[in-house]
């Protein structure tokens, strides 16, 4: 499990992790898109060496991974993990990253661009995360010389990240918003504000288990701390109105509650077939029936570990197989058994 | 509970009960929707001391109870149970039953006929119901007329009944047949073989649970023997057809089968609300669970009590105090819980 999700943080009956990751390019290189193997291999050389000759504590347990020396089953996990991104998964050839041991930090390389500094702490933790990625930035730039200009910012291969290149985001579990319908006004309110609400597993995907990834949307025309600054404050006001409203369900619907919380845990406890979108649906209503206290002794880290373990990447690695859909859907049943047990 | 309830009979794995009942008449008097008041007390005396004057092993633990010594909550309960009709609950004035100790023996006095001898016990034992009823018949006809004549036999208030005034039923789990939609064929076959398939409370109720009572049409121009003997056939198929069938599923289906059981034993685990049909729905999952032997430790007669103690008056009777819908539905749930821990 990543020290993201074995840990929890501050605000973490609704926050589950917050991340800050900076996008970079190196001067006189192409786009990654333009890339071929010896300037990339180049690249990742570079990068690698101002990371591990960097004379620090942060480089003491990082290493460095190629996408080709990894299998599909791997791959896969570490996306599941947030510790890549599907893009540079999909760059077998030319994709490296560099990891910690705790694997909150993690340095893409020849993904969109060439460089993405991501920094993940569980809870809201985004001040701590945007100091150690910009402290990661430092240690970078001291060995290359980044793509920048002097009125635009950093320089990116899409221009949706241009200036600051920094994305902040923050994975909300947002379980009694979401029962109340009133999460459509919320997401509506962040559109407004340059805010983009994503789910788990980034755009398109569905808010599977509640969850909420809340991130800026404008990187140009502010500073690293504003937008760190203004998360920070949309995040603290959704946890208000969710906290709030958990207390008004607890008040007004406590039978119903308890009972949907109850039996979605009876069902984890006994399924011997589960798909991935139901187990993150039931585990969402456990994760709401801990934070109310009204499931005793159940550590909501085993949760937040719960919905990194039922994801195919995981579940293929931990059985160490290929598995197809039915028998990922009966190992998966299994593995939540064993860790309610 | 009643002792066809708490305990098991033969073939217990398909067979809940069997269940005998006879219709008789008193010469005389006119049929009970004519009667008053007066002649109505008269023939309850008559064939209360019929019972409890009788010199015999079978009478010793009677008990005569009126209608109107009820009050409503006591009365669903005897209908849930099936010692006593609806019709009997609802003749208030008029409506008396005897009932013995262990509740396989009543004798219903003015319901639609003056009497109503009933013998349920518990698995696939009609000959053994028919001969207690027979007895008991027997034990009445010593000190009584019977409505009689003799090209017809026993005359009866509802032509259904008349002749024999035998009703031979039983009540029969069948969730593998229903679950592969085979049932309807049974259903249309016994039909055409002069046979009645009711659910659980009689016409029009819903097969909940997967329970279906089935039994003879016709009174008329048969002997007792041949009614009994009839059923018995009858069901001695069907249960071969269901025994099949749960083979069948459990060796081509097992991991769905152990899924939909488990998760239906879960949700009676931690349920907060829970509706009657519902739990009767889940409990017939857990039953087939115990069948199969994927759920262990767990006595059927455990469940079959259940499907008794979720129904409304006996819930009522067990809080002691009126209970609506919601409050029954939190009741219920927390009594199942208990039962099951």
């Amino acid at each position: 499990m990543s020290g993201y999700t074995k840990n929890i943080g501050p605000q973490s009956d609704i926050v589950i992790s917050s991340r800050v990751r900076i996008a970079r390019n190196l001067e006189g290189y192409p786009f990654t898109h333009n890339l071929n193997g010896d300037l990339a291999e180049d690249i990742a050389k570079k990068i690698d060496e101002s990371i591990l000759t960097a004379n620090t504590k942060l480089s003491d347990d990082f290493k460095l991974i190629s996408m080709k020396d990894l299998d599909q089953i791997n791959r896969l996990n570490y996306v599941e993990k947030h510790l890549i991104s599907l893009e540079l998964a999909n760059n077998v050839e030319i994709g490296n990253v560099i990891i910690n041991t705790d694997e909150t930090i993690s340095i893409m390389i020849n993904e969109e661009d060439h460089i993405r500094i991501q920094c993940m702490l569980p809870g809201l933790q985004l001040d701590e995360a945007w100091d150690i990625a910009d402290k990661i930035d430092d240690l970078i730039e001291e060995k290359v010389n980044y793509a920048f200009d002097e009125e635009i910012g950093y320089i990116t291969s899409c221009p949706t990240n241009l200036g600051t290149g920094v994305r902040a985001s923050v994975m909300l579990h947002l379980p009694a918003l979401s029962m109340i319908g009133y999460i459509k006004d919320i997401l509506r309110a962040a559109g407004q504000i340059g805010l983009a609400v994503r789910g788990i597993y980034g755009e398109g995907s569905e808010f599977l288990g509640n969850l909420y990834q809340i991130s800026n949307q404008v990187t140009l025309g502010v500073t690293e701390e504003e937008i760190i600054e203004n998360l920070n404050s949309v995040t603290m006001q959704i946890i208000d109105k969710e906290r709030m409203t958990r207390q008004n369900l607890l008040s007004i619907k406590k039978d119903e509650l308890e009972d949907k919380v109850f039996r979605s845990y009876g069902i984890l406890k006994n399924a011997r077939i589960i798909s991935a979108n139901e187990a993150m649906k039931l585990i969402s209503d456990v994760k709401l029936g801990v934070n109310l206290d009204l499931i005793k002794g159940l550590p909501i880290e085993k949760l937040n570990c719960m919905m990194e373990m039922i994801q195919p990447g995981f579940l293929q690695k931990y059985y160490d197989y290929a598995l197809d859909t039915r028998n990922r859907d009966i190992k998966r049943a299994e593995l939540i058994r064993k860790s309610l047990e």
